[in-house]
């Protein structure tokens, strides 16, 4: 349908690059010359880097070649405009062995809450797989003992790249992947860490939570970069608790802290509204 | 200095009228034709009134009477353009006998955190006197004893169209303005509720809520309109509380509770953040 | 196994009653002289009605009969006195046609966070039986189409009373119970409300709250008593929204309150934490 | 009046030491024999160290010494023991320039609901002189250039010694303590820390925290110990940013989670409901 004009859609149109005087009007000129009609519209320039950032939606009747074409001529070669219907994304979900996370994803995406179609499960662990059956879907258990980090991955890769995902969803997926993976999909793994960041990184987080005396329990959702621990953090999220809770107790106090994290995450990731910027987020709601 | 133009200045550009198609393109035109740069812009239609707002902050030169020709020319007669500097608001405080909101106030204007100037305090009980004194601020005290509501109002009045403030803001004003009162200052009166609303409404809150067992209380700031109680709603807070509350304790927290939500709501009033929507406001921060 | 000592157990013991100087000198002393390990310890007066409330947790081997008997002989007979093992409460969920509670219910019970056994699903439609059989759980759809209140409750009270449940959990159950129904299981049915009560009552609470244009929607655990609505409060929980947020965004961030509400609220009241006092409960936590 | 019988008075007793059996009932027995009115009680034992803490609000007349006595022969040497009538603590605050926790405590303290007299203010700059004088409150300026810490202390203790307070308040005094200093004053230093813990520890706080694009900003309010940033955390406080928060935002959204932190940990403290355990608190509220 290359080239032909679509039915009444719901587009959103992405746009980053160097900011400079009368982007919002050039760009909204074509919108209102193509006839489309904005529905809403954010515009932000980082003052770091003065890179401009822009998320529109509109309805309308398209021709996406000719309207991406004059976008393209009219901004330059240095700006990334991506045009999206809005429309359920992809995505691969990634576990090990704790539940939390996958669960309230399944449920989400059973009662079409989600905003997003689980094509699949993939986990280092059999643990979550009778829980994927209770909802119809694959499990690939890819158990990493005896082999290398590189081999694991690949594995994984051919999964992943055949299924041609939005996103990758890392729900309690307690595996590092290397930054060549992380790099092939690059903005697109968003993952849940068991802590307020940047306090507890690494082993045993609520050991030290408790051995800290913290009066309350976070998590964060992120988006993974090479470093890990590091990606650009999307939505945080706080439990408040007190004397009384176990290591236990916090641990279920986090656990509940990132689901409520991670589905905010993905709601804002999976309606196109986040951004990122250099070590930052921006997230237009 | 009519029609010449200004030094380098920072300019907040608030229009509202009804939508139509290229709105945001016709606006950001003019403000690109006339050399500024624009820092940031918001914009939003409320479905429900298909009622454009926009709020554009812009760095510098310009003919501000030529601007807002060109942009009352380009809009039409049904559109509301206003065009400020970025600069302090004026205020009238309004208080009756609690001090916690006044004394935030005045802490806030003192170091300089507050974004207004306190033109003076106006009263219906002599309570608060020695704080306004110790703060150095003017203290109307204007009793309404042996006055009818009317000739109340007409001292109150006086003084508050010879000080020409930006915005009155009742922090603990326990008295109904009358709607003559309230037009004359329509959109430019922010009241906080003792209450979570629309909980709680009318005498007694917290006996109320201490009766009937709540576990949060709230408090709300609002604009205030003809009808006491109802005006558009700014910010809502909450603060926990437990079955050990007493209605002093539940009262103590309503206290915090208003203090937050007041100068939370006057920050984004101050900033001009906030544009009224029929009952509802539309908050851009 | 009458009169015959236990193994090491965790005992809950709950009293209420007038209070008097020396009670938690008496009941302590029993407990102490009867061997038994304190671990945990509430008391609480409420100031109201001056009743006494004590939570007991302790360990050790007891003979049940002779130790309750004992206690009662030292208090008197207005007192309620209840020992409990640390077990999982057996419990019934009801609902309708939304699923967000009953899923996150069976989540948690599937993977033994609940603290509760789900023995049936009571619903007056049949949408949520597909979710019911994905947990294995058995379904009664007993639709109230040409039943009177009386006849859809006595179906319904045959399926409770024989399970002898210890709570009846309303997971968004649109139908009202009669008094009488209320009162064979009072102070043992959780309601889920739709709502920051006592604000938005009634019909379309969202439309109420969207219309009134507030910033934060919230939702409410509560006790159920013969009058709809008004029972004690457990737990509150609110979430903040913008104006964007449509009816149907606030219907769903509705929905997040209400999980998290009722969860919190379960987990209290499965751990024996809860007592009603009057209108009002005393949480332990 | 030593050994003489008190008037009709509020108690609060606080115990500490090593758990065992019975401990309850010993000391409730002994307040029960006395004729003492127990209104609210509370009890923890740390599970790390199996240390038994107590705090037990009463009403009576008592002959205080007698009272103690018999306790302490009761319990053992390992015990501490303190009796409290319900007044209001006497406190030094101790600032350095920046003003919203010292404004925040003076107005409390002004309006009655600190709970506490500030009997002066200590600072190392000159900065908030005037809004001592506003307060009508001593402020001792003690300039820490051109002497060495151990001088700088020496002038500050006498000042302290003399005045013989409770608590020290550290309302954003930016100056280290010694060891000696933290140990003569142990468990009744109370700072506010300008993060989270145990993140952004160390200098600039919020480019760190704008850096690493956190979504939340918090402020801990801890006693304090001789390592710093590391005493037992009393209350955590969150407010939620975006990404439009530039550092001078965060800044004052510190701050704001500063004042909120402080006083509601001071509260607590000041009523004497929390307990050191280990490198935590215990907090009975």
């Amino acid at each position: 349908m290359v080239n032909s004009v679509s039915n009444m859609e719901e587009y959103i149109l992405l746009i980053e690059g160097k900011d400079r005087p009368g982007l919002i009007f050039e760009i909204t000129g074509i919108i209102f010359r193509f006839g489309l009609n904005i529905i809403s519209n954010h515009e932000y320039v980082d003052p770091e880097n003065t890179t401009f950032f822009m998320r529109s939606e509109f309805v309308g009747r398209l021709d996406e070649q000719v309207f991406l074409t004059q976008l393209r001529d009219s901004l330059n070669s240095g700006f990334q405009v991506s045009l999206r219907k809005k429309e359920k994304k992809k995505i691969i979900v990634f576990a090990s062995r704790e539940h939390h996370c996958l669960a309230d994803l399944l449920i989400r995406e059973e009662f079409d809450t989600l905003n997003a179609e689980i094509v699949c499960i993939i986990s280092n662990f059999s643990d979550l797989a009778s829980l994927a059956t209770m909802f119809n879907k694959q499990y690939h258990y890819i158990a990493h003992a005896n082999l290398t980090r590189a081999e694991h991955e690949r594995i994984i890769l051919e999964i992943v790249d055949q299924a041609r995902p939005d996103y990758l969803v890392l729900a309690k997926y307690m595996r590092i992947f290397t930054a060549e993976f992380v790099n092939q999909y690059r903005g697109r793994i968003v993952n849940i860490h068991h802590s307020f960041l940047p306090a507890f990184i690494g082993r045993e987080p609520y050991e030290q939570a408790y051995d800290r005396g913290v009066k309350m329990i976070g998590a964060t959702a992120h988006f993974v970069n090479e470093k890990l621990d590091e990606g650009p953090i999307i939505v945080q999220e706080v439990i408040r608790i007190n004397h009384k809770y176990t290591i236990d107790d916090m641990r279920q106090a986090g656990k509940d802290a990132e689901v409520l994290a991670l589905h905010k995450a993905l709601k804002y990731v999976f309606e196109d509204r986040v951004f990122i910027s250099g070590k930052k987020t921006i997230l237009f709601n």
